[in-house]
């Protein structure tokens, strides 16, 4: 498959009579796909059941004709005003109960049974028109899932569907109180009706209430999502995609993506740095302009597998947004390097958000590949040189990675109901791992935590799963690199209590967790020789080999040849020490990278990266800020 | 006009036999005025209907008699509770939709109809009983407008009164569509009763969904604050009045003033350095005790122009409040200093707050003249020296400034809505460029954004007015000194747009704002030579003169002679150099002042103020901590 | 009476099969008394009117019969799920008026009186049946009142309990108009329907209405538990105790102990120093794993005092706790020296919370002596040392104080409602005050605000108790040692209004605050010599003797040889110097205690307590940390 570029377009936006020269200014920019209709519900339905396909028509002609692929998005994070005057409850409600109202985007319930139908609905009626469209070349379902947190729903709508399928999923209140240990606090339930939603307590809800709530919710999002996707099926073959966010995880992404064909996300690097990453200001300066070096990478590389090895970048930061505390410009050469990132981690098309800087509206300072009176913004250089460069580089590709890590949505909403201590989160602790591969130089795939096999990989990292699954611990028992599991791995069960025996329960391993801590930022646990625990510290017990001791002498790895486990959370140097250690072993090759520098490989070429401000050295080749420096492998 | 000094007085806390005795000590201290009556609506009226003017009328006797004359307020920020049983929806609500609640003061929606009728009725029996009262030689209306907030109302009233505002103001909701772009996302609307408050939206509501009601809020405090000056004229000829408080942006003063005859304000040195003023603990330490040098200024200046040339200090902290988060007593002198600081400015009274402090109720540790035990307080012998000195510099007046500042209500409001920087706020950004001028030394007037005529200046600075008006768009075109505009300065539309073609649009400069960056505190943007921009920086694009420029070559300062725009927000030291630059080209002279050093003139003085805590030098003069020194203008 | 340990057990969460080996395990460790029952009213009563004892008579008979004596718990802090259905009302509301849902604890408007009937209803019945039983050896009420700050609750029959409060306190709404100064802002009522809680005003509501609903509230806890304990009283001779908790101070702890036997708390040492303790993080971390070393002793000896002389800890930290920002485990030997302090300071029984720490549910983190499978956690064995060290140590004792510290509910709450300074709260000064005597070395004992007789001792202080009680008053006149009261003492009235003349009001000292000032971080008050006061400085006059003064010459203590009033808030340092000086004036002798380091006399032992992290030497002998040590007193 051939690497190729694209841009979100907003027909409905502008005059009719401009569409043809932006048609014509994407083609002379590279560019190959065009992504329109997510937001234009209210201009495709003014009057309920009226519906003016006619503008639609001609924009979709007007692209195609112009030789651009077509993502056409279903319009569901949008409704129109009227929808609520049909369905008055169908607002989602905040934690203090009250609803998130009109004027904005994303205001529906993902259990509102009546918006979703009404979504099969445009579905239906969007897949009827276009899903034969020759210029209709995939389709985007609703937009950024969980956007402005809209997952979880506090609404009466909620709370009656949260009993409908804790009924489902328990059969009897006798079971629920069992399976919750609701006799804890006489919480005990005698019907499902008494139920309530797990906010306002007046302490903390018992965390399996809470954890049931999570993936009530997240279920819906699947269900939201299926529905129109089954629609959509009936009425094309052109693949089907969502584009999903940075650093969300109230919903299960491997659920979503199973039902979709590709997956794909928005990339704001400059923004998500700002407004989602720990780090003091300080820290952050670095790469004001340029994002976290490691930020990308990891969506990428989870949504590469979220997408069954199809990945896209649907929409990709080209200069300041408007939403982050504060928005400078990226540094000049960033919007390619982006690109060139995504292309060497699989990434088949890249689309710019947006084709030209709306003057209007809310996202009015959020730039584009044009500015707002059609000159080019700085990034439509850049792209127009990505898509030159595809001339060396045309194909899409990937190398087998020698490293894995395991990524649990379920386990991410255990941490957030239990966190134990305010700095354990499971992004940050996977973003923690990751970051360390990273920095050894590793390609990573980043793999579900129901994955069976993982005899292609010498180097698995399982941090923070709460319950290995059957095949996971099966794979693990078989597997014949080297797993480094933990810390928190399979200490829970899937009601989010301590079992009993203590976990892990890990296969030919003796270990167990017998006391847990937690640590402020002024604690750290001293390792023997060098390095460090920071926020996390379990005693383990057991009979396996202790492989790497605190000062004090408690365990801090211990396990046999094939799996082990980590007894803390290691600050960025004893991560790197501990990676690098294993990889010789493994015989897997590392490198020390100059700050800000990232490589990756394909399956042809090896990438080099320079987030750094500065130029820095790769191997006697300099590569300066913003950089991308490609060689192919040997 | 003769200066005189006042204070504030509340005869219904205080037994009757008492009160000769409080009003000889008045006169004995210097003091002119007094103002009474502004909370006094429940003695006035304790059963509905039935009014009780007789302790009213013994107490303007007794004062009055005293040689007392009296602003007489009217009651209407404290409705008696009986009020809530005519009108319980008159309640203004919080942005989560909840009842601001009785019990305090200033619990009234300004939109309510039902109320500002009570308001004029009151109005107007007082302006029956009182209007001519030889006694009565002011009046002021209500108290401190959005004092605690509360110009912004989201309650269903203020809901139905924004769309019946909306539907006179953009006459079909196809207009408003369009007006507002809302197609972006969908938000279109088909009825005006369909258009909720831009409150609790799942993410930001729409710029000018959210200016709008800003507007509309500011025009309800406009409305009612005319409906009891059109009831009190009907009776009086006393000047009318209304007393500002510091920092308040949320309505614009200038319409206000429009309807009254004098502009007063509430001048609490102390308290709002440590609640409304940027700057940390360690910054702020140094005037602790006295207040930010230029703040008072700032408001004299404002408020003057408000009040068209007439301006009062209605309220003057005496010593420590009760409502910062900190309150320490003030400097030994500062009491003085204040006043000084006002006449100079131009004020013709100073009244103190208040005349005795009381020992009961909310305010109870506020400190006035006299303490609760009817000992003197520190400042009442710092009050009689003013008096006192009097002698020396009987006569209100201010020279004419060379410099000029405006200053917009509206911008305020578009960038509370839109600040795409967490640090870009109206008032911060215009405070420093106050600041920079007082620095200089300089005289400066604050003026409308719909200033006509600039001839009397020679340096004009004009940061952050989202779009010129006509008249000031005319009087830069024909001004013969200096004007400095930007940054962010006619970049936007009416409805927060961004022009096509880009702005500013200014008469024979061709300049335009291309891209715009807010930075975090990390980041500055460094210019040639020396000096900084910080918090925001705008690409210039255009054919006009570039007059600095930053290190990496961008524009810094574009434009002609007579008039340049700002491309950031230059930090102090910078601002300094750009000021004294162009004062230099115009022949202003410029001061080098020590820290804490501020100069005032009059038409006939040069007035010297040590904001410091210790003493500075002048010219050759000692001025010790708190010290006033004057001298005849040469 | 002999020392003894307990620990908290519920064998309504285990297996009946296991209860009988629990109990064995119980007396093997050494403890005699064990707490049940507490939180199982829905296995008392799954359904209503239906009781189940059977499964608690056969508990009572397992751990009776294994030689353990019980502490049966009142269910009341966790009524069961169906009580809503039949009092739905009876939730607490929060400050936005959103009810506190069902789904954790405490989930109970301590005002309504249906619920308090159904209380008083279960009380009976477990009075009734297990009363004489003589298994039965204490009687818990609740469980920790106000824990999750549950005393206050903004709800319609709060508000409804208010007004009769009010009605009956008052008698007329012009008794409570002119009481409150309700003239100040026309805030007089009608009626008393009209007075609303003082939540959601438009600014602060008045004084005297937040402190008359904090006093309601109050009573409140106080009614609650005296239903229950003079239903109790009725059926049994055991003595009644509750279980405090530590820094609480919404409800009057002294009134709630008058109805009881016994005063217990729940000490959790880590998780209190981290969750609520002043203090930088830098600040906290030397004693991270042990707790504040004067944090336990002032509960035990506020609660000896509460208990009428006796204390007992009910539930004690045994290991990491579940609810702290962070938890980390205690250092070796904290578990054996809390209980070894909380004897020194007179308890008679130390129970461990809890058995066997539950695998399930909200407290799933929380250690136990025993891990969730069974095996000894590490606070087993030193529960163990300490019960084997009473062979050397059994009785119970305390020695008499020389020091005393006045401590006053009422003012806390006064000093709630008008902080005047970010940082003054009642806790905070009543612990600063006492951390200066503990590190003097000084045995303290904490006395009640309506002391009518301080002849027992040599050194009292009484900072900030807002009106100084008659009894108080007149034995701070018959004093024959030191007392040094303020800042802030007996400068309010009753109805927290500042007295006319100004107070306080002492005997035979003639001092005044003439002047308040409360003080940023940032700034202090130098006194003469050295030292300094922060946070907050008065301004006295009057003609007692000056006895230290601040640089700039005001008083800093005034009075005579008996009672002296302290003008401002000491530093640590300040505070030690000026205890040591009234010290050495009255014969007491003090001691320089290094860090960490705390003595506690009884009547017949001195006892050093170590809560540094390293050992520390006293009088020769090396203590380790964590460590105890004793001495006969000669
Ligand atoms: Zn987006
Ligand atoms: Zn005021
Ligand atoms: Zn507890």
């Amino acid at each position: 498959m051939k690497r190729t570029l694209g841009v979100c377009y907003y027909p409905e936006h502008w005059p009719e009579d401009q569409w043809a020269e932006d048609a014509a200014g994407m083609v002379a920019a590279g560019l190959s796909w065009v992504r329109i209709g997510e937001f234009a519900w209210a201009r495709m339905e003014a009057v309920p059941g009226t519906l003016t396909w006619d503008w639609l028509d001609r924009a979709i002609d007007v692209l195609g004709n112009a030789g651009l692929k077509i993502i056409l998005g279903t319009p569901t994070a949008t409704p129109p005003r009227w929808m609520l005057d049909k369905y008055p409850d169908m607002l989602a409600a905040d934690a203090q109960g009250n609803p998130r109202k009109f004027g904005s985007r994303r205001h529906y319930d993902f259990s509102h049974m009546g918006y979703r139908d009404e979504c099969r609905r445009i579905a239906r009626l969007m897949g009827e028109r276009y899903g034969k469209n020759p210029h209709i070349a995939a389709w985007q379902i609703d937009n950024e899932y969980d956007c402005h947190d809209t997952t979880i729903s506090y609404s009466d709508v909620a709370r009656r569907g949260f009993q409908d399928w804790l009924a489902q999923t328990y059969q009897s209140t006798d079971a629920l109180n069992r399976a919750w240990g609701n006799v804890f606090w006489s919480m005990d339930y005698d019907t499902f009706d008494q139920i309530d939603l797990p906010n306002l307590t007046v302490t903390e809800p018992n965390h399996p209430h809470q954890l049931a709530f999570r993936r009530f919710s997240s279920d819906q999002v699947v269900a939201f999502n299926k529905v129109q996707a089954d629609e959509l099926r009936q009425h094309t073959d052109a693949p089907l995609i969502h584009n999903y966010m940075g650093r969300i995880t109230s919903f299960d992404h491997w659920k979503v993506g199973a039902d979709l064909d590709i997956a794909s996300w928005d990339s704001y690097p400059i923004g998500f740095l700002s407004d989602r990453l720990e780090g003091t200001a300080e820290e952050k300066q670095k790469f004001l302009r340029q994002g976290h070096p490691d930020m990308q990478a990891f969506h990428h590389d989870l949504y590469r597998a979220v997408g069954k090895g199809r990945l896209w970048v649907m929409e990709q930061q080209p200069g300041p947004v408007n939403w982050a505390p504060y928005n400078p410009a990226p540094l000049p050469g960033m919007a390619r390097l982006w690109a060139w990132e995504a292309f060497a981690h699989g990434a088949e098309t890249v689309c710019y958000f947006r084709w030209r800087q709306a003057p209007f509206a809310q996202e009015q300072m959020h730039a584009g590949l044009l500015r707002p009176d059609r000159a080019p913004a700085p990034a439509l250089a850049e792209a127009r040189q990505v898509a030159d460069e595809f001339a060396q580089l045309p194909d899409v590709g990937t190398a087998q990675a020698q490293a894995a890590l395991i990524f649990d949505y379920e386990s991410a909403w255990a941490w957030d109901v239990q966190p134990q201590g305010a700095d354990f989160e499971m992004f940050r602790l996977a973003f923690a791992a990751y970051r360390a591969l990273r920095r050894c130089g590793l390609n990573v795939d980043i793999l579900p935590p129901d994955t069976a096999d993982l005899s292609a990989y010498k180097l698995v990292l399982a941090p923070g799963i709460m319950t290995l699954s059957d095949p996971l611990r099966a794979a693990l028992a078989a597997f014949k690199g080297t797993a480094l599991i933990g810390p928190r791995t399979d200490t829970k069960t899937q009601e989010l209590e301590i079992p009993v025996p203590l976990g892990p329960q890990l296969p030919e391993v003796d270990i167990s967790v017998a006391l847990t801590e937690s640590l402020p930022p002024s604690e750290q646990i001293t390792l023997q020789g060098s390095g460090q625990f920071v926020h996390w510290f379990e005693h383990l017990e057991g009979n396996a080999k202790v492989r790497l001791a605190t000062q004090s002498g408690h365990p801090a790895i211990m396990g046999g040849d094939h799996l082990r486990y980590l007894a803390g959370w290691p600050d960025e140097a004893t991560f790197d020490r501990i990676i690098r250690d294993l990889c010789a072993a493994q015989g897997i090759v590392t490198h020390y990278l100059p700050e800000g520098l990232r490589i990756r490989d394909t399956d042809t070429h090896r990438f080099v990266f320079n987030y750094a401000p500065e130029p820095q050295d790769w191997q006697g080749t300099t590569i300066p800020a913003a950089g991308v420096h490609w060689a192919v492998l040997t």
